[in-house]
């Protein structure tokens, strides 16, 4: 069994490119692409199975008693204790119309709680990375959250799903706009997360997301000096959390106006 | 004095991305850039202002008679009737923060009616163009707007500056998810129009628009079988326009959203 928290990043991010390729080929031949309704605003493609298949089989290949969390298959139990859960393509909605700003998630969590993240975007070609303790990087250069402590200095990325009362964002933005701030929704959760990693967004906020949509990016956040609100490591993988984080001197301010709008924000 | 379109439309593109070369510089090296606040969330670069010479000096030796309009420096009046409307990097907010989303936008006017569009985004190597009645098309292939009739079937772009009432937006918001539709920002509206020309979003939306940031990607909108609200050509170039532009079938009930929300839009 391998338990090394290097060698899992060093794994992660060759399998993320790898993935991203294979993503590229069904993005970039999008007439052929099979996309089937999940629910409300909810798609998925044979793109995001294949490259969930690609990427479980690789993760089978070198960590065979790992256990194996993703978007569109079944879980695997694993015994080591160590999870990997993913996502093959986050922003799907973008990926089925040929917007190019979608990415490959890998995250690894030990009993619960995430030591590895990747975020991988192939239309740029920029891999965010981080592992626990390690710091956060794009490309293999250090990336810091922002220090901004006014939502009048930048932009906060917001997303939602229909697993939230869809009228929390809008009442959500309107508070965010009546403080001087912008927001920003380019589809892609994980993306934002790793913009605010990167200090690009001042912070993400969403209601709920999937553990597979925001383990990587909120470790990313938390090893870029931002702050974040921790998810259980108890239910998480299972059922996902709401998300706040950002620059750790805008986070009271993306909590306060959180709080009260989203349903779990008082817990 | 030339005055064939097509070869406005061949200079156009081939400037466009020229421009977008020496705009990736600047943006792959942002620590040295220098950034300066021109109001109330809206920034601007020296590569804005070097980008928009080089794109400036181009067309003053190609048509020298020609007209000019730029975001960033002062109008050149013309003899010809033909106009050049540009905006050297549109989404600055972006391309300042390293989001790669950001892109060239080069319209030619006659007479106050675009004839010519371009938009280049670098970071994705994607170029839309269009030239009035000849179609539209990503980097030489056509593109189609939406024909979905209903918000339930897509996203629609949003963009606001600090022109209109931030609130607006934020209302407009909750109307969209109240119909089952998703608001989507990159913070770029040019691109997000001519994603709308493409039918990767429904269309967008936005109370007012500078002619730099909207006549490109209004053509594209039309030329790809879309719809628009059509800019007074006696203004535009001076005062901008209120932007409502998508697929013909829900364009309508786009326009009925808006109104009501957008100061402009009874008119």
């Amino acid at each position: 069994m391998k338990n090394d928290h290097d060698a899992r990043m060093l794994f992660a991010i060759e399998l993320a490119r790898r993935a991203g390729e294979l993503g590229l080929k069904y993005f970039r031949d999008l007439d052929s692409l099979i996309i089937e309704s999940k629910g409300h605003q909810d798609l998925v493609s044979d793109g995001d199975r294949e490259v969930e298949l690609f990427v479980r089989a690789a993760i089978a290949a070198e960590y065979k008693q790992d256990g194996i969390v993703g978007e569109e298959h079944a879980s695997v139990a694993g015994s080591t204790g160590y999870v990997w859960v993913i996502d093959p393509i986050d922003g799907t909605a973008n990926f089925v119309r040929g917007i190019p700003a979608w990415c490959v998630v890998i995250a690894c969590a030990k009993d619960g709680e995430t030591v590895v993240g990747v975020i991988h975007e192939p239309s740029t070609g920029e891999t965010f990375h981080c592992r626990r303790g390690g710091g956060a990087f794009v490309n293999g250069r250090p990336i810091k959250a922002s220090i901004a402590a006014s939502l009048e200095d930048g932009s906060v990325g917001t997303g939602f799903s229909n697993r939230a009362e869809a009228d929390n964002i809008g009442v959500l933005i309107r508070l965010i706009l009546a403080e001087g701030g912008v927001f920003f929704r380019n589809a892609s959760g994980a993306l934002m997360l790793a913009y605010a990693a990167a200090g690009r967004l001042l912070g993400y906020v969403e209601e709920h997301m999937n553990a597979w949509d925001c383990l990587a990016g909120l470790l990313l956040v938390e090893e870029a000096g931002g702050a974040i609100v921790k998810p259980d490591p108890k239910t998480v993988l299972q059922d996902g959390t709401m998300v706040i984080a950002g620059g750790k001197d805008i986070f009271p301010k993306l909590r306060e106006l959180c709080s009260g709008v989203f349903a779990a924000s008082s817990s």
